[in-house]
């Protein structure tokens, strides 16, 4: 199993040799051993500390950066569409909690419970929250009265606790996790639906402009969708490594169901009383797993320049009987040029650590570009710069230092979308057949397969692939839909109301209608019934 | 007692009476009852809504605005001195929160314990952190080795949980509350020292310059220090309508105590093995609750114009035959000119509201300036500008309107503070006798007193005054000392190494220097022992 727990420190005092003292490097490598890479490469690159809980990670200040420069895209984000921050309790009691059954049903198996203080025990025991659609809901039925108070959008950053026990890995899957989490309340569903588009395209963004990761937009399966909810969108992320799937962040519509068990109600402008439509959306600290997944390589971390901590590093390359003071100020100069324009740089001007010890410490932690300012740099007014992502080395003149550096960082945050998406395009493979989609399965396949849309066929599938490896479930039904040769595929695509452009699965397009003999009445691959949409399926995490 | 619980909110269904659709206005003043007048004036102002769980509290969009803005402040002032943020897990194992004994003393009664999981008992429970020392100290140990990587300095924004059980009090005191932890660690004391007062002018920024609050910067009697810490300094600020004192903030220097503890040793320059001086320091969502308490009036709340989510608020006075477009109009406009030089503001264009029920409404709200326009205004191409702190009426020409308004904004901000300090100082008494003091503490001053600096003594003095309001204990002991005629006071204010500049109280201390034959080997005021220092004595939240 990819990312698994292998490593952890001790909560007390005895120190463990570590890494970046001893030697750098990473002992294993992206494509023979993912999983052991993965947690060494969170580890040495300073973004993630094992805790002495199981589940539990610190989350370094490397990590907390990208949170950070993410965090500030998004808060701005939804404040211009006049969502307003708020904060709910971490506590719920346990009658709330409950109200929604098909909700807790999907949470209760993982909320962690608070049954003393200090000595002594709660009166009654109280629920942590894994999400707060029911901490939250009681009180929007008290502020939410006429049609005047809607829409109500609330957002909150917080911490959440799900207590799972299977497969514990940094940021991918942890007891506790850091997200954002929107919830609003509309008059009309159309609004409601609206906005859960919006706010996918606000995940896509993150993804894609940010982390330079593809994504598939689409909409979840019924037994996949959110516990309580009507429907569930979500980003889906690919580790080729793995050949698994990953859900990037979900932007639900609740429709009414928690208004109704929550009485959300209003009076509409006719007088009459409605039920409120709902959403509920989130993003969490995962993104950063995915990034990591994604981009990271033998040397160690690849970070996309938008959300890196730092973007260019300076490390001065002294010879004997150089002007060392000579060099030693051009690095400075050079991270003054560069700050002063809003590129976050730093110089690594410590004298106990060789250029080349300090080249593989600054490629562990990703950064995406070095400049080295050696005797001949400083001689001919230039400096060296070298890409992380591809090793590309240039010499620039001082002069054009900040429009090349800023070109570069921008080719970088590109290449790494580019290359990401090479890789995952490789692996999707289209099947119509049962058998087709076992052999796709265990060549860790990305599968688009025509599907009739049944529940009972989903859980077939899941029983059918079961193993070691763990069954394959949907991913999602992308919004843009490959040609279906049928009528009702149609209707289900104006039902999203997405123009599907085909630019992503453009190929993909033309060779399906280059056989569309093959697809006339397409068949379910795995029921054998009449298709009515391409969904995603495989491994996930 | 204070800002007690009154009001709860039911988790579920039912729906009360909320106040601004019946009417506006509070039922208590905040003379008579000023316990019930804040719990009603920080749910009906949009603060707080009453949660389920007794002693949690929902922080509405219209305090998290305020939040947010103390928080941009703040973060950005530690960025400039190279704290950088992390996450550490919200869960602490039993065996590390013990370690520190008299750290764990101060904290274990209301530590909140998570015992299951789902269905299942966990082996060991698990405390939810209070506080984060023993949380991030055994890492420090870690992560610190030689004197290259000192000073390490993080902090982290997040909730913490204590279970208190006495008079839970929106913001003030609550079980779980929002706020930011910083913990460093240096090579040595002095550099511990004067980070513990870098950060504290920092919080007296936030009260003085953002929150409009006059606060004492000082240091905590041994008794009132952290557990476990060296030392602790504060700003404190002064409730008059309840003569009761109030810790803004803290800034703790911890010495080596954690640091022997945990072990975080390094090896400094020389090759010796050291250990590391430590500071933690923190300020929280209770900032909010004091500047209801001190700027609050009948009417409901007073923003501060730096921290209010909405600084100017627009309101349309139509009349009947008037042209109401052209007074929207004008109001829309007014808002685009405001915002466009960066000032927050919006216009209510409600339809199904009287301008007196908005001027109620906003009111409420705490918004620092109220725009109205009318038809005479549309006429003269003017608006009037009421004053949400003193009510004071001007009218302004639409030419000059942004610097009109940026400068009453400024005025409002300076005069709220001039206002509280006012009132702060006339409460302020020095007494030089126990008499004197149980007098002053009845009348509820604000008490500075000549001390022994005895623990025991400060022991016997919360004995003494023991009763229904709670027993009196030293607040603070200022930086700013006013003359006391013996040599050991001198060297201790030498310690503290700040100089004393005599501007907060330079009244007293020329009064004070006009009594000296008074204080010539001032006795303290309980133990008649000769005494130390002037320190400042009160009830307190």
């Amino acid at each position: 199993m990819a990312g698994g727990e292998k490593k952890k420190s001790g909560g007390g005092g005895k120190k463990k040799e570590v890494k970046k003292e001893t030697g750098l490097g990473l002992s294993f490598t992206k494509d023979e051993n993912f999983g052991e890479w993965y947690s060494e490469v969170v580890v040495n690159g300073e973004m993630i500390e094992y805790y002495d809980i199981s589940g539990c990670y610190i989350l370094r200040p490397w990590a907390m950066s990208i949170w950070e420069n993410m965090q500030t895209f998004f808060d701005a984000e939804i404040k211009k569409m006049k969502v307003k921050n708020c904060y709910f309790p971490l506590f719920v009691s346990p009658g709330v909690l409950q109200k929604e059954k098909d909700h807790i049903e999907g949470f209760a198996p993982e909320v962690a419970w608070v049954t003393k203080s200090g000595e002594s025990d709660l009166e009654v025991p109280i629920a942590i929250r894994p999400t707060s659609e029911t901490v939250m809901y009681p009180y929007y039925s008290k502020w939410i009265r006429g049609h005047r108070d809607l829409p109500l959008k609330l957002n909150q950053w917080c911490n959440v606790v799900r207590w799972e026990f299977s497969n514990p890995t940094p940021f991918i899957r942890s007891r506790e996790f850091l997200w954002q989490e929107g919830h609003t309340a509309f008059a009309t569903k159309e609004e409601a639906d609206t906005e859960v588009l919006q706010i996918l395209e606000l995940y896509r963004r993150i993804y894609e402009e940010f982390l330079a990761i593809p994504v598939t937009k689409g909409r979840k399966s019924e037994l996949e969708k959110f516990a309580g909810g009507l429907y569930t969108t979500s980003v889906e992320a690919f580790i080729p490594n793995t050949g698994r799937g990953i859900q990037g962040a979900t932007s639900h519509c609740l429709g009414q169901n928690f208004a109704k068990m929550f009485e959300i109600n209003f009076e509409n402008e006719k007088g009459e009383k409605s039920m409120v439509w709902q959403n509920s959306w989130a993003y969490s600290t995962r993104t950063i797993g995915v990034m990591v997944m994604v981009h990271g390589d033998n040397k160690g971390l690849v970070l996309p320049p938008k959300v890196a901590a730092l973007q260019v590093i300076v490390i001065p390359v002294p010879y004997k009987d150089a002007d060392t003071q000579g060099i030693f100020d051009a690095c400075a100069a050079t991270v003054a040029t560069l700050s002063d324009d809003g590129i976050r740089a730093e110089a690594d001007l410590r004298e106990n650590y060789s250029p080349g010890w300090k080249y593989s410490n600054w490629e562990m932690k990703g950064v995406p570009l070095r400049i080295e300012i050696g005797p001949r740099d400083l001689a001919n007014n230039q400096v060296r710069a070298v890409r992380r992502d591809n090793g590309e080395k240039t010499d620039i003149s001082r002069v054009f230092l900040v429009e090349q550096v800023k070109g570069m960082l921008d080719k970088i945050q590109q290449n790494l979308f580019d290359v990401a998406k090479q890789k995952r395009d490789a692996c999707i493979e289209v099947v119509k057949t049962w058998d087709e989609f076992v052999k796709a399965l265990g060549q860790k396949k990305l599968i688009l397969a025509p599907w009739c849309d049944e529940e009972e066929v989903e859980k077939d599938v899941k029983t059918r692939t079961r193993g070691e490896m763990g069954a394959a479930k949907s991913l999602c039904t992308p919004f843009e839909q490959p040609e279906l040769p049928e009528g009702y595929c149609i209707s289900r695509r104006k039902e999203y109301e997405v123009k599907a452009k085909y630019r992503i699965l453009y190929v993909l397009y033309n060779s399906l209608l280059s056989q569309r003999k093959y697809y006339a009445g397409t068949k379910c691959f795995a029921s054998g019934k009449p298709a009515k949409k391409w969904t995603y399926w495989g491994r996930s995490y």
